[in-house]
């Protein structure tokens, strides 16, 4: 089996559930009980907190663990439209989010908000000055990705964070799903507010994510309740998803400078190869980040492109696979400003570090093949 | 070990932990993915969704899986209130609920909406009477615990839901997170619109749950994004958490009448026990859920106790894990008229079904040695 369907989820590493087991079988006490069983969950799930802490070089209090990005997004957007809402109930985000940013802000409309959805250009990126001028007295938060789920365009956030500086009163979200351990990421000091992690796209298991909310930040929680996690996200604490989310961030951090090296390598096998086909327009800059590869094959529908790669076990995907049973057109690709033939035929290869170039070698042999056939079959 | 703090969580059945795991590392896939490994996936969501709503007696489409009980109570209570807020703004509860019930409606009094605590008996409960009475022309809904965490009160709920039939515009949420394998549960047909259910209160795993959303009942969504679970609760969906609570949720279905007859039993000799006691105050009915027994030892300050049983390794808890750290009196023990010192001094038992009688002689024979060493380094 190839898999190149990284952006979608990755395959959780052994260690990880591995650690996850561990924490549900041996720390399985609630860490909110006061007898010594409670005590010593509660002190595992404070030193996991402080790992992922240590590992962001952020403050543990910073740390709140979620069920996944899609929480954390909404923790995020929902949280500040609510809680300042009295202040102001301008947004601004891009045309090119993902849809637990872009329906996030679009659901807030209903409730008297009034979102500024940026143009972005043919590469995917708003610029800072773009931001800027679309920041107005009731503007109170900015939201987007880091990195682009389906294009992999890296939005200039550290720039935009420091630009923000000058606006203290607006809040600075991003969405750093598809940036973690693919990117660099600052955020002690960058202007960034609130930051979304997701455990399932760095090899950690689904249900599990982390919200970073720098420390004078105050939130509307999404989930009220027994007050866990310094208030912002009530509920019993996932505390094996915790621990098990802290070993795929520490295992992603540590290899990073390797990881990126390789991942790097791979995007360039697959660019120089796919240049090398007939019929193939590729939307990723290559200023984009190194895992994700987005292009078509003009003339070929996309599905048949999956089925035929998959029969011969290669999986890559079409649109994001958060978007991939509408059977329309890319909103991305379109936003980039691609032709319709372009955005409904996108095609999405996203890479993990265990990825070899010789998958990546035998994948563009077999799209070869399966474009040839499609095309013969045709003609 | 023994453990009977089993109201804040339960140690997760072997079984449970396997599926998790299994699905985990077999069934990595994003189900929304359109490649036979994320086909492969989706069906084995939907076939564990099958299962819920058979074991249940509701249709799949009425089975959302969630995060947990926090979630669920979130998820039905600003679901319902944001989307049909135009219609009316009055909300009915009870003065005895969990904080992910009565802190969710406090919070939505800061967005414009009122609420009714009603006030409930000696033994924890409203009447039926009590809450028709509550209804006004702006009442969008009626929210309330099934059986009460701390003490054990079951609320009249069918009856609810029948005297509710005549008001058809007036959704009624019920948390039966305590309830689910403790009494009976009719969800069809019992004008229950949304019920919450917990993973980890049935030997399942913390950060798994399942809200129950009758099929007309519309909700603005806590999580927007990729409209995962038919748009009520966006997110890659947690396929091995969610496996795993359908697994915890057999399990305990499948054995229920011989569950409730053992809780039952435990419950008789415990009360029997405390009654030979002295200075000991039950505070739960004996008409209440078999698996909770709420009680005071007049004059020992519960903390002492808890700590003195913890070196028997013996675990109980003072008020719920959830309001535990707040060191002050039971907000429910309150709300059923008891005093101040009996509500600075509640101490609760909860059973497994997996308790034994030898182990609650062992906790009766040590709570009597405890209470008897304290008096005696007092006198």
């Amino acid at each position: 089996m190839i898999y190149l369907d990284n952006s979608a989820t990755t395959q959780p590493k052994e260690e990880v559930i591995q650690s996850f087991q561990l924490a549900s079988s041996q720390f399985f006490a609630n860490p909110s009980s006061i007898h010594p069983l409670g005590g010593r969950v509660e002190k595992l799930l404070r030193t996991a907190k402080q790992q992922a802490a240590e590992t962001l070089g952020v403050r543990s209090e910073e740390i709140i663990f979620t069920s996944g990005g899609t929480e954390g997004n909404n923790t995020a957007i929902k949280g500040i439209a609510l809680e300042h809402g009295q202040r102001g109930k301008h947004i601004i985000t891009t045309e090119a989010e993902h849809p637990s940013i872009y329906d996030t802000c679009t659901s807030l409309e209903n409730l008297g908000y009034r979102i500024t959805f940026l143009p972005v250009d043919e590469n995917g990126l708003v610029s800072v000055k773009q931001v800027e001028e679309a920041i107005e007295p009731d503007t109170i938060l900015i939201t987007m990705m880091y990195v682009n789920n389906e294009i992999g365009a890296i939005q200039p956030i550290e720039a935009i964070g420091t630009m923000l500086k000058k606006h203290p009163k607006v809040f600075f979200h991003v969405d750093a799903v598809q940036a973690l351990g693919k990117v660099p990421l600052k955020l002690t000091g960058s202007g960034i507010d609130l930051c979304t992690f997701s455990g399932h796209k760095i090899h950690g298991l689904k249900g599990t994510g982390m919200l970073f909310v720098e420390k004078t930040t105050t939130l509307f929680p999404l989930m009220h309740g027994g007050n866990q996690e310094y208030g912002v996200r009530s509920g019993t604490e996932n505390v094996a998803g915790a621990v098990s989310f802290v070993k795929a961030l520490r295992l992603v951090m540590e290899q990073y400078k390797q990881n990126i090296q390789h991942l790097t390598h791979l995007n360039e096998v697959l660019r120089k190869g796919l240049s090398e086909l007939k019929d193939i327009v590729i939307h990723s800059s290559s200023n984009g980040a190194p895992h994700i590869i987005n292009f078509s094959v003009l003339g070929v529908k996309p599905e048949v492109m999956i089925h035929t790669l998959s029969e011969k076990e290669i999986y890559i995907s079409t649109k994001s696979a958060c978007s991939s049973k509408e059977l329309d057109e890319s909103r991305i690709l379109i936003a980039c400003g691609k032709s319709r033939e372009e955005a409904i035929s996108g095609l999405r290869v996203s890479f993990s570090y265990d990825n070899t170039v010789a998958e990546v070698e035998l994948f563009l042999k077999e799209l070869h093949n399966a474009i040839k056939q499609y095309k013969e079959a045709l003609g």
